[in-house]
């Protein structure tokens, strides 16, 4: 079974806007095991949007086109798939009631434009689910391309994911005859290399490659962690997450503590959590990351319980002044220990992070870009990290970022 | 003349990796005024490669292939356009020697695989551009598509963008008979929608659009601002420019001081610039944006003259504290002022910019999620603005960060 994905859309084209759609898309194929060999942008074109269609059922069982869906003019894609099924648009009622009370729900009136969002091709089903006003559609394409069949979502990311996951996914598994159910757990790791991870982690793959059990990919994603994630197979639900238990408890005691969550915990989420539980709180001085550290933690929802504030000396004289640092070089264990230890006091917090360091592009006080440290305090007892990073000013303090949070993360975690 | 693009890697269809190279490649052909209408990804497979390489040059006039171009086995964009070009491959003896050099100055020894690198089609010349150890390849494609080319550039953006530039756009542009020089300028703004700007503009559009002289397009960029390209096209570079420079003067005209930048200006790196001309330093007190203006500011390197610190007061008692605060209300006009006269005196800066308000997603002190009262000071000078935002956390925050810089940059002009 192999299933194409086709983006519709001039912006594309003109590179307006990124695809990153059909990224995601061709993600979750790979997920339950379907084939994508070719992916394809075409503009809003008719003649050329009905090729593409028809080359992709040449070569797939199943194609995804996604875009052209809206109200406008320019969304044609509703007449380019009747075109390749060979029939009419028809009005749907049913769907323009439902599209009206979608307007009406909001307190506004359904402009005529968007009757067209209820003109499908002769033959067509919806998607089930539909979160915004343009329903998705899935065309059988029997007695054109028999057995084959053309799904359209929207672009806009989150109606189409909807639609994907809810609609789309389950029946390409059921035509695909695929009855096993196919998960995948991430787990996110800080401190290892990826070429280090697989070492650790070479015998166990190489087991599971016998077994077939299940399967470790890599994915290394900046500073948001170096991803493992375990995919597997069986029949049921209860199956699939019982081998994803016992996977994720053999690589956790294989790789030990870098792991620092699952699926979409974040660093700072995680910490947060962490801290919330012990009932600690947290202030932050920030000299080289100028207040990333804290941009990322405000970044979440409810972080004021546990997390204070922070200050961002980036002149020399308010280190001392606002944390009482004393006067040592700026790049030195024990001016990032005073941070932490003055931040503590400064913004009466249990805990403190300070970091202090060259980001570059310039060396500072004889030390080259990228040396850095990463320096924390839990009620009064401290430790520095030394960092160097062989990288640009964005990415040394990212790292930095993720690096002080994490010395925190396991220093609580092993008292 | 019609250019496709083609982008290669197993990688890009598991959507492990976004393809963003298509999308720039794709404005730059746009700006140039050579038609792309379809871009395709397709995976490290010969066969799939050489069919998909022959559809695109069935249907255009030049095909880029990007990716496949490294020393690995998984690297077999070479063989797939020699197959196309029915020749063989032959090692290039000068290109052996140009990256055994390219090694030898970062003081390592040349793999063997990266001979590789300079095994290319019978027939196919080398890029002038060369940033790597990937040669780029021009390969003409006489005698089996006569008077057709493929350009293959290496998948890593950085030297994709040079070979794109130095080698190919004017490779095209004379195959394509275009003698005329196309160029561009964006003027970034804030402070006004979309459909408020073009309505503004919808004389000098017409206008445009009747004699030719020039494009204005429109591209919303989130908090980045929106952005208006001017394009123009002319005989020499001295005529364009010309051309480029009377129309900007048109457009500021029209629009006024929401102009804040031209090009690679950002918000941030244009107030840095604008406080250091004046001699004047910058101290900031963010209570929802959370170290993300600051952030911002941090990342352009050199700031340190200019930008002193920043206080994230996340909590209450630290506003009242560290800033000296009155005891009023956390989202008030009265509170964002005491912040940003406050935060002047605490770091000793000319300049204050304080936001205080809710991020959401839940309301606070009865004010909804995007209720936001930012305030500025220079020397003692105080005004306040408020936002209300119909958007999500992040949004919220961000909008935030541009529209409180942007106060101070509006009033700094304004003295």
């Amino acid at each position: 079974m192999k299933c194409e994905v086709v983006a519709v859309g001039t912006e594309l084209l003109l590179g307006q806007i990124v695809d990153t759609n059909s990224s995601w898309i061709g993600e979750q194929l790979a997920l339950i095991g379907i084939d994508s060999h070719h992916q394809t942008k075409v503009g809003d074109n008719h003649d050329r949007m009905v090729a593409v269609l028809e080359l992709a059922l040449s070569r797939s069982d199943a194609v995804v086109v996604c875009g052209g869906l809206g109200p406008t003019q320019d969304d044609i894609t509703r007449e380019a798939i009747a075109d390749v099924m060979s029939v009419e648009l028809v009005r749907d009622e049913e769907l323009v009631e439902r599209i009206r009370a979608m307007f009406g729900s909001r307190g506004r009136e359904m402009p005529q434009n968007n009757l067209h969002q209820a003109d499908i091709p002769a033959g067509a089903m919806i998607n089930p689910a539909m979160p915004g006003t343009a329903p998705g559609l899935i065309c059988p394409l029997d007695g054109v391309h028999d057995g084959k069949v053309i799904y359209a979502v929207p672009g806009v990311p989150w109606e189409m994911k909807q639609m994907m996951t809810e609609g789309i996914l389950p029946d390409l598994q059921q035509r695909a005859g695929i009855t096993s159910v196919i998960k995948s757990r991430t787990l996110r790791t800080w401190g290892k290399s990826e070429s280090g991870l697989a070492e650790e982690l070479d015998d166990e793959i190489k087991r599971l490659d016998e077994t077939g059990e299940a399967t470790i990919a890599f994915l290394a994603s900046g500073w948001e962690g170096l991803k493992v994630r375990i995919t597997a197979k069986a029949d049921t639900e209860a199956e699939v997450e019982a081998v994803l238990a016992v996977e994720e408890a053999l690589v956790r005691e294989i790789v030990g503590d870098i792991v620092f969550g699952v699926d979409d915990d974040t660093m700072e989420s995680v910490l947060l959590h962490l801290l919330r539980d012990r009932g600690l709180t947290l202030g932050l001085a920030e000299s080289l990351t100028g207040g990333l550290i804290a941009s990322r933690l405000t970044g979440i929802p409810g972080c004021s319980d546990v997390f204070r504030g922070a200050v961002v000396p980036y002149d020399r004289e308010f280190k001392l002044k606002l944390l009482g640092a004393p006067d040592v070089p700026a790049v030195s264990e024990e001016m990032a220990i005073a941070m932490a230890v003055g931040v503590c006091q400064t913004l009466d917090t249990d805990c403190g992070i300070a970091v202090t360091g060259v980001a570059g592009p310039e060396p500072h006080e004889g030390h080259k870009p990228g040396t850095v440290w990463a320096a924390i305090s839990i009620q009064g007892q401290t430790e520095a990290i030394l960092l160097n990073m062989p990288f640009d000013r964005e990415r040394i303090r990212q790292f930095t970022c993720i690096a002080a949070l994490n010395l925190l993360r396991t220093r609580l975690l092993a008292r």
